[in-house]
């Protein structure tokens, strides 16, 4: 059978800080610079979710794309658009927000849900800026 | 020698409906939702090649883009492009015209075409809307 | 009051196809070329609508984009999106599905809705591929 | 002599809360939604600013494109970039940080310094995010 | 009749340098930059073209979107695409290669050939890079 | 350790022009088409740089990007943009400027300083055109 990804976009916009609580802000800005800034700042994220499995015989779908994209919103998008990444986010408690722990969570929160879905995680993507972006393959 | 990756991006306008011929409408709404208006619907999708090889010691050139181009259009744009996915395709002819089936056609159409330029196939990526693509790497 | 203009984009998947039912199938290809193939072809449309007016003394705002975001989906989405515009749409009726009448019958459409928001239908723009698109100002 | 417009983007990425500080938080989330969240949220922003003069004899530029970035930058982005709008940025003191206040603000901001440019300011365009922007000409 | 507007885009690769002949070389350093660069550098330019006029009372069309595309390429795009604007253009003859200068001149070459298709010519935009663009409107 | 992929995009504007000094000018024109206009042609190229590594546990980065991209600055863009890349660009000197030669050599620019970063150069891909871009993962 053959394998296939399939991805699928969605959006939010959120604010954070990069800043660690142990260290002094001076030590802060050292670091994380501009982006320590002490009331935060913010991004339009861009996340892309691929996922890879066999054609189901009966739809030719590895995946319905309407349920994809309703799993994205449940486990991910709900929780981050139009909130504070550091303050409102109950699964980045514990780590800094920066993308990359953000494309982890991610991942956490997505596999058993595609699981699910009769497909497998394949690609966490999440894009903060046109200039960079973070891929997670799982661990 | 380097291996080397090459994509080429092709573009078509084209009409299509998601349906089972051997289902009712009713059970065709169900499953594939709007995708199965009766009188169909349709999508600018965007086509990517990617195709892989050394580079030519002459032109250091994994292949030439014009000919790789004239291959894609004459092999799939050609064939979808202004058209009705489901009606007028012959090589979709047998398969419904979900975004998967189309990948692996497009896949099928290139392969030994592709393998005559001194190049492997390496990718067909068919994104159907700003948020959704597939992708597929062969059996 | 200053004026300020603000702009929405919604976007729809649609097929169509150009065509006079009183030429022969051989007039509409010479006039119409690939747009007239006659199980029609599609598209990822982009509707762009801008407003204008004086900002409102409460909110700051034109109008609430929410509000306005509904409006577009109500007059207009609802009735284009994942359909065949030639024989899917009411407003349509008896205009060919050319991008001109499609910018003029959105622009017919949305023109009450968005006085009743408080401020003015500006522009409507259809863009129907990455490489043409039709703005109408109105009347 | 010919009157030529010429645009220059620059982008930043802020925080911000729509919400009026004399309103019941309950109010504020009735008018504004998940746009007032109590901690906030944000977006990369872009500003699109367009200039209009006659060309210089000697240069052909209606204005040095660098000239006009700078100005732009020292004006505007480097008050907002990676800031919370609300908290941080002088020039919004006493205004929500709704999307046209923000353009007027950056009109006022740049109207004089272009002028010292020896051309004119335009228009102001601020997007939010892919699917909405704000244009201001001046009053 | 409405008044509606169209545009259409096309692109060209195109190298160039920014250099007053009658100035030294350091003066243009000072002047143009890095733009001046004595062997040159180059763009992917993006050309929108809008005309605007009555609609076409058999085809519904304020021009032929295939004959507008046609006028652009036989006299623009041929010129300029994969040429050195400098040396290879001769509608470019006796001019700085600035935007503003390539924007006029195209409107120039443009004006009449668009008549002759029975509307009228609005806009040129030239688009240099992501980050800057400029519009002519006519003298 | 889970390993994490980042990207950094940076872009450069450069001329160059296809064509081998042992071929006769027919020759070139033959196999390299437009390419090989005499007087060159250009670009805007966008380089995407991706690294993969471990976090670093303090600061969860896998690399630090303000550094990543100084370092594609310093030793790839302040040597080609606004340049000619076969006249200017010590680094491709003996290699024609096709896309694969310049995504080779970005690749050999990069290697070493990435590695001093602390993390592993994965992929370095280069967009001539939206049409077209070149991928090389090492030898």
């Amino acid at each position: 059978m053959p394998i296939v990804h399939i991805s699928r976009r969605e959006r939010f916009s959120a604010s954070h800080r990069l800043s660690r609580p142990d260290w002094t802000q001076e030590r802060n800005l050292q670091v994380f610079g501009k982006c320590s800034n002490p009331n935060g700042h913010g991004h339009n994220y861009e996340l892309w979710v691929t996922v890879k499995g066999a054609q189901d015989p009966e739809t030719s779908f590895v995946t319905d794309l309407s349920a994809l994209s309703r799993i994205i919103k449940e486990h991910v998008i709900d929780h981050v658009d139009h909130k504070n990444i550091d303050l409102d986010v109950s699964f980045m408690k514990g780590r800094y927000s920066s993308t990359e722990n953000l494309a982890i969570a991610v991942w956490e929160q997505l596999e058993e849900p595609v699981k699910a879905l009769g497909c497998a995680l394949h690609c966490v993507k999440v894009q903060e800026t046109e200039n960079n972006y973070v891929e997670y393959h799982g661990a």
